[in-house]
This record gives structure tokens, C-alpha cells and sequence, in this order.
């Protein structure tokens, strides 16, 4: 990992974690249930792919400076929310889309490292780029936020497959990254400026 | 694995890909959602059984047609159900049965193949059957229908019990596997139709 | 691990299948999911800590008492319960303190014997002491009490440090354990004598 792609790392593991603690907010948690929710939201994803893919030590395990990042960004955000400084929702909005395009490429490449199918390694760049959220909504008890509302795991299937049809193509690793992540970035934040969504599938319940 | 019991458990896939998909159209979730939710139905239980078991690659890495299989089960009910269809719930409901009855002794087999106690390939069988369905209703927010109704765990546990006993007296393979899943569907129709269930059990919430 | 140790682990896994037991009731699930909860607030914890650690075969697969004893605790509850008799809170939460005081102590050093750092040792103990009762709640469909309500996982990871800090020392190893678990023991008993609780982080819904 370049020092560059190492820094951006650690910040998608700090917007992830203040979604987390926001999250736990919402729900009058105390100190440590911020603290975990803001832990799983940043690390959940990665801690899964790396299970399915039997690819250990987990990150967070080899370097500790992803617990301490997940875990100040945790605090910061309660000191923040405390002062009564307000919440710039938008700012966050395009920090979580910059987080969520790199964990997508990053998880898409970790798979690819392991020979797995195409399927599988999209699977894997999505899962790393959601599934700290879904698994903070489920705890929280809400349905998970990206099954519902503007396209969310869109972009990152698409991202995923731009990075492994320009790996196909032996494009430069560092070319290939910076592309697949400015189309989840650009995908995502269409979505948001012109609240595109995907169509529902609507199901009366007849139980 | 015979191409038989293979075919077998791709239906299996299928059928519990639609009832993922038709849980999350009654929870109005968006294209992805259902994607996601019928994944997570058909292949979250051998996932959790492999990761236990330290069985790796799980098996949608190794064969990715098992992906494939689920996705367009997932896309079929949907379209299925737009082009107003009825859905046929009592087809699907025996369709379910055999899906569990098959899952079930799978995921018996590969526990045994692991030389585990029996403890430990009872709940494997079980939870390769149950485990996929258990999430499902987890992330759509609703309390695990299995742990509620109708005998439904109940019928896995006897039929991987039957299928450990049957290898143990070392009947051949393909007339253990019939009769163990012979022994899960019949239990589970015969309480689909006179709703037979497990006593439940009462406590008041007294906090 | 010493007899001692030994049993005293069964001890915690009987009180943590009680409490499952005891949730599932609340829910009027029937007996499987009575069973089902228990065995997963009893093992789930540890189960966790082994699959993100790589530690394989987890504890229940190598020894199957662990599943002996969760299960009889789960069957033994609906019994005493249905007897009419009524339950002991305070005595079940005074286990559950003790329980909660080796899961925690144990976990980290099931850490500390795959040589991590020390923030996931600290982690991988308040995960075996608490993850058990999270995942139980998350399937209730209840917001885990833990992030709620009194001190709990912050005892846990002040006996967690404690453990750390003495073995670091060279204290002996059952000095040590002793010293850990009454940290936690005491932390624990005293949150619920005097009802203490970690500041609460409100945050308004403005969705």
C-alpha cells in the first residue's frame, strides 16, 4: 500500500466512524455503545470480507492505527456534537461517498489478490463498502439505510467492475484506482444532487 | 458432490433466493436490496457453517454459479410479481420444504467430512438450513419467523440426526442422504398442513 | 486450563444460555428458539473472538460440553420458570457479573497467546464477554441493552487492561486471572448497586 493510499485508508475509516457515532447518537447510547458502533461502522465491512476470504491477520489487527483513528474520530464527534457546534450534513454526505469509493476499490483489489471469481470480487468491493453500515443500522435496529434510499451500492458496483475490466486491461494500478473511485464518487454524488434512486420493489403484506 | 445432488442444490439456492427477494419486497426495498436479501437467504447459512468450520474457499467463491443462480432468482420474482402474477405461496411453501431438507443434510455431510462431534453436525445441518433465513429477517427488522411458527427447525434436527445415524450403520450414501431429506420434508408438510408447532414459551416482560 | 478454570468457564456459559433463555421467553419464542438464543448468548462471544483471531476449531466444536451444558441450562430455565417459580434477578444478575468477569479475562488472553496488539486484546476480551448478549438482542429485534444502560462493557475492558498490565508484570498467571475477573466482578456489582451509568450521547433525529 503506497503512503498516499494508506492515508486515504485511515480517512474512510474516520468518516465511517463519525456516521457510526452519529448513528448511536440518534439512539441515546451511551460512551461505549458510540464507541462500538463507530468501530463496527468503520471496520465491520473489511473484518467480513477478510473472513470470507480467510485473509488474515484482519486489518485492524496488524495495525493498530485503525482502532485508534475509528476510535478518536468516535470521541471527536461526541465532543463536536457537545459544543453545539451544528452538523454539516452535506460535508459529510461527500466525505462518507470519498470513503465508500475507496473502501470499494480497495476491497475489490484485496480479492482480486486471491484469485476469486469476477462475481466474488465484486461481492467482496461492495461488502467492504457497506456492510459496516448495514450491520451498524441492524444493530441500531433499523432497516439498513442502502437498501432503500438513492443509489448507494450502485456506484460501488459499478466502481468495482470499472477497477477489474482496467486491471484486465494491465492499466497502471494507480490509474485504474483513481478511475474506479471517481465513478463511485461522481455516481454517488449525482445520486445525492438529483436524489436518484433505484426503482422499488413494492410487496403488500398479505400475512 | 454427484450432478444429481448438485442440480439439487442450485434449486434449493433458487428457492430460497425468492423467498429473500419476496421479504424484501414487502419491506419496500429498492432493486439492490432485494439483490442483496436474496444472496444473503440462499447463501448466508453455508457461508456461517464454512467460516466455523474454517471450510474454505466457501462455496459461491469456488462456483460462482451459485451467485448467478441466486441473482437471477432474485430478478425473476421481482419481474414475476410486476407483471401481476400471483405468487403461488403453498407451491412455495413445499419448494421451501425441500430446499431446507437438502441444505440440511449438506450441511450435516460437510460437518461430518470435518470430524466433528455430533453435537456440533446437528447444529451445522441445521444451521446451513435455518441460518440463511434467520438473517434475512434480521436485517428486515422482524423477529426470525423460524423461532415462532410451525416446526421448521424441528424437522432439520431430526432429519440430521436420522442421516448421522444412517451413515454410522454405513448405509450407502445416496439412500441416507433420501431418507434423511425424506425425513425433513414429510416433518415439514405434515406441519405446514395441521400447524403443528412447538409450545411456545411465555414470560411476561417485567422490566 | 486448570480444572478450576474449566469449570468455572462452564459456569458462565449455564448463566449466559439463562439469560437467553430468559429473553426468548419474553419474545413467547418456542422451544428451538429458546434453545437457539441461549446457545448463541452462550457461545456467540467467543465463537466471534475465534474467527476474527483464525483461532480453529473454536471451543464448542473441540469439546462438546460446552453445548451439553448450554443446552441444559436453556431446557432447565423453561422448566424452573414454568414450575412457577420465580426467578432471582438479583442472584442471575450477581452471576452474570461472574460470567461476564471470565468471559472477559479469558478472551484476552486467548488474544494475548496469538501475540496481537494490545488494543485488539482489549478488544477481543470485552467481545467474548459482551458480543454473546449483543447478538441475542440484535435477533430479539431489541436495541442491545449494553449500549444502553449502567456500566457494563467498561468493566469489562477495565479488567481487560488490568489482566494485560499484571501479566506485562510477569504476575503469576492465576494471580493475575483472579485480579482481573474481581476488577470487573466489583466494577460490575457496584454500576448495579448504585445504578451507574456513562453519560448518554443525545443526538435530536432530524431525518
Amino acid at each position: 500500500m503506497t503512503p498516499l493510499f494508506y492515508l486515504a485508508d485511515l480517512f474512510g475509516v474516520m468518516v465511517f466512524a463519525i456516521t457510526g457515532a452519529l448513528m448511536a447518537g440518534r439512539k441515546s447510547m451511551d460512551l461505549f455503545g458510540v464507541l462500538v458502533i463507530a468501530l463496527v461502522t468503520a471496520l465491520g465491512g473489511g473484518t467480513l470480507r477478510d473472513l470470507i476470504l480467510d485473509n488474515h491477520p484482519v486489518s485492524w489487527i496488524r495495525d493498530d492505527t485503525y482502532i485508534l483513528v475509528a476510535s478518536l474520530a468516535a470521541v471527536g464527534t461526541v465532543l463536536w456534537v457537545r459544543l453545539t457546534r451544528p452538523i454539516n450534513e452535506r460535508g459529510l454526505l461527500v466525505a462518507d461517498a470519498f470513503g465508500l469509493a475507496l473502501f470499494t476499490v480497495y476491497g475489490t483489489e484485496v480479492a482480486l489478490q486471491h484469485q476469486v471469481p469476477i462475481s466474488t470480487a465484486v461481492i467482496m468491493g461492495v461488502m467492504t463498502g457497506v456492510a459496516g453500515g448495514v450491520i451498524r443500522d441492524v444493530i441500531c435496529n433499523e432497516i439498513p439505510l442502502i437498501f432503500q434510499k438513492e443509489i448507494y451500492a450502485t456506484a460501488c458496483i459499478a466502481g468495482s467492475l470499472v477497477f477489474i475490466g482496467l486491471r484486465h486491461l494491465d492499466l497502471a494500478h494507480e490509474l485504474a484506482t483513481g478511475i474506479a473511485m471517481l465513478v463511485v464518487l461522481l455516481t454517488r454524488l449525482a445520486a445525492i444532487h438529483w436524489h436518484l434512486s433505484l426503482p422499488q420493489f413494492h410487496l403488500l403484506d398479505r400475512d
